[in-house]
């Protein structure tokens, strides 16, 4: 697998700064699940010199290395891999000074709490300075990166490599108006409700946890590799190939809110699971990119998990252990699953609306680093897009531009890698089925090790060796297309 | 507090040595509390990477300062403790070449579970040739360190500073005599029984658990700053002044296995809870010494939580939440809580006969350490100190040698510290009580909050700014004395 002899350095040098991730995510796994409030402060000046030190060590003694081995022939796909990804953590270090790094570092622990307290107080004002100086922070970032045609093309490529705004503005150019055509006709009939009496019951955690554990049974979650624990916000982290744990959240009422995040978590976990153990603790051993990831929950949350099917197989869990389900069908739980409401949360959004939320974004976002709005416009600017877009108007910033915490988090360009997953995760549903046969049947048959050892083969294992778009074109055949994810959508809504 | 510029500079360098200590030892509390099994690899290669980058960060970047500071004048306490603790550890790594920490380091990962097994199967023959690698490598590491008198001398200094063989010989050939004549008085009595009826009685561990809790609200933990879990073996981490971590076991039968062992925990994070709030992320805002730490924890399970009053204090938690107790008078649970057994097991002695355990493990580390005996007389040996000290005999390795897991965590200079902990709480009792008043009288009337203040004052908001010898005779008036520990075991035992 690796036999270079720099690249065996290479590799031996950076098993300190894998051990630094690994602590890293430990901490942040635990800072949202178990952490007692009083280890905030400390536990975020820990974080923060863990990550000066990995930028160190990263400058030091891994990027003369990485600039001997960049343009070495020879090398094999995975050798190529950790040049490739570690050329792009040392250029990206390399260009941004230390000080603008600390600022944005500083700011991703201040920001978030000053956008709950907004949020609460639904006062925009409030977060307006740090947002404010966050949009001018990322603007500069733009610049050192550098990009050919537009600022926003650097920010996007840090979260899905070579993603640029000419390919997000071609894919919703042709996504959303389908979309809006599907929304259209969905509202006009009756079969996907806009509301279902089962939002409104209300559940025991207790119940509730047992249910979670049987459906990441039924997937085949690998304990001895796992854990399910309870957060605000549902995530994934990856510790090692053999340690990958995931979380959800107990609200007491609308059971399949719970229920969609294990099963979107498990999509996550799957992919960081099933890494060549080969490649563990090297800088490929880490889905290809967010898009690449978010496609994988994706496909186990919406294509698999809102099926007619998996209510099938999930029927006689919910029916043990949550006992009021049992008054409603199978086609009643399907219907449950896939309400289709044009609605203002994003985090809400059934996933016909969902694009239309990160559409909206990726249209501020964009103007944003360009310059050509300003942080005080972008109250006005969302409601006008949602009206547009989705037909609905916030009554309030809560419900409108305050929603998210990723601009908090000093994340700009990431969201688009949400629509990157859900086009991606329909295409490989019509590439599967070309090759396991309808995946219907092999969800009511649960065979879900085909599934998984299918998305092993093609995607998972390879880890970060391809970049995104060559992965993509490795597994499913082509580029991605968003007429796949279209469609989905008129096979699933249109034609029952 | 710090005011010295080079002392502030060496702080300032020192805090990423905090936070690789603050990660290392988070990933050592989720190691025996949530990590699922398939984590223990890689975990183990994070942690021997974090271990070997701390010791280079330390040579490079702390020992030039702090060879700087050695020796300068008009230093404060606090700059002093500093420098003087970083300067041990930079000594000691000075000293022991890479190679050898190394080697330890991965017997240290290896060697526990070739202990467990061979402790399963009771074969010592399994265990010997890792014990005896350790033991060698631990006699070349006191030739290292240096000695004046005794190799041990260099051992016992690891954990507690200034500690030498001549002062563990001088204790143990005062207390152990006393020992022997106070346990021969109560076993020929029958105030304290040998077994009781509530040894073998079941509980549930959701009852249990709430017993814990309660006793923890009881004695003031603060719930914002540290949590309760569960492991194999209790232990306490502390990962930073406001986050203090305890765990405890739940074996379903004797419920005061499970509950003293709250208590032992509570007193040592009480200890990592009440350092200054202003010596956080430094060197010194840890325990003086291994010996001052493990005062702190008998001192709550054994002075305060085997009292009398406190089983008073006890009674109705545990008659509303167990239940059975209730058929049991405050004198009965004192009794349960109190019974004197010479036994085969460290872990479950009494506090009377605790110390005859640790004497025999000093005299067959001694001499290991200085030659005298091989490894594989060990088990001879065990068996005839055992009968001599306590007056049973080992019916196999299990109930003998191969009982403790400290020598296979390379742990050889350890026991002692003890043995200094239970005469430090003893004696710490007798000075408190000339300031505050009985004991009993506190603990009966629930002012735990006194006795907290008292040791935060006297002991815990020093951290390690004085070595354990200093601190001892400026909280207790005199070095240590077990003639107090001697007189407690009488006063408590053979006066009632």
């Amino acid at each position: 697998m690796f036999e270079n002899k720099l690249v065996l350095e290479l590799l031996e040098r950076y098993r300190v700064l894998w051990a630094l991730g690994h602590a890293s995510s430990l901490m942040g796994w635990d800072s949202e699940t178990y952490m007692p409030r009083g280890g905030v402060e400390e536990r975020s000046v820990a974080l923060a010199e863990l990550s000066l030190l990995s930028r160190r060590l990263l400058l030091e003694n891994i990027a003369p290395l990485v600039d001997k081995l960049v343009g070495v022939e020879g090398l094999n796909d995975f050798e190529r891999g950790v040049v490739r990804v570690l050329w792009r953590d040392v250029e990206r270090l390399r260009r941004i000074p230390e000080g603008i790094q600390y600022e944005l570092a500083k700011l991703r622990g201040e920001a978030p709490v000053v956008w709950r307290e907004a949020r609460e107080r639904d006062d925009f004002e409030k977060f307006k300075p740090y947002l404010s100086r966050i949009v001018e922070l990322k603007r500069q970032v733009a610049e050192l990166l550098g990009y050919d045609e537009h600022p926003y093309d650097a920010l996007l490529d840090y979260y899905e490599e070579g993603l640029r705004d000419r390919d997000v503005r071609a894919i919703f150019s042709k996504l959303t108006p389908s979309v809006k055509r599907i929304l259209e006709r969905i509202l006009s009939g009756d079969l996907y409700p806009r509301e279902h009496a089962l939002e409104s019951v209300r559940y025991r955690r207790e119940d509730m946890e047992a249910v979670n554990r049987e459906v990441l049974d039924i997937l085949g979650f690998p304990w001895d590799k796992g854990r399910l624990d309870v957060s605000a916000h549902p995530f994934t982290v990856g510790l090692g190939v053999s340690d990958v744990r995931i979380t959800t959240r107990y609200e007491g009422v609308d059971f399949r809110r719970s229920l969609f995040a294990v099963i979107h978590e498990f999509g996550h976990a799957l992919y960081d699971l099933q890494v060549d153990e080969r490649l563990k603790m090297t800088p490929i051993a880490r889905g290809a990119s967010l898009g690449v990831h978010e496609s994988q929950s994706r496909f186990w949350e919406n294509v698999i998990g809102r099926s007619l099917e998996f209510a099938e197989v999930l029927k006689s869990t919910l029916d043990k252990h949550l006992g009021f389900t049992r008054g409603y069908s199978v086609e009643e739980l399907y219907r449950y699953f896939n309400i289709v409401r044009p609605s203002l949360i994003r985090v809400d959004a059934d996933e016909v609306t969902y694009n239309l939320h990160i559409h909206l974004r990726y249209e501020l976002e964009r103007m944003l680093i360009a310059g050509e709005v300003k942080v005080s416009d972008l109250p006005e600017l969302w409601n006008q897009y949602m009206e547009e877009l989705l037909g609905v108007k916030p009554k309030s910033f809560r419900e409108g531009v305050l929603q998210d915490i990723h601009w908090s988090l000093t994340s700009i360009g990431y969201f688009p890698t949400y629509t990157i997953g859900n086009l991606i995760a329909a295409q490989l549903k019509a590439v599967m089925e070309r090759e396991v046969g309808k995946l219907g049947d092999v969800v009511r048959e649960m065979k879900f090790n085909v599934v998984r050892e299918y998305l092993r083969e093609k995607i998972h294992r390879w880890g970060a060796t391809y970049p995104p778009r060559e992965l993509i074109v490795r597994a499913l055949g082509e580029p991605i297309n968003p007429e796949y994810f279209i469609k989905y959508l008129e096979d699933k809504y249109l034609r029952v």
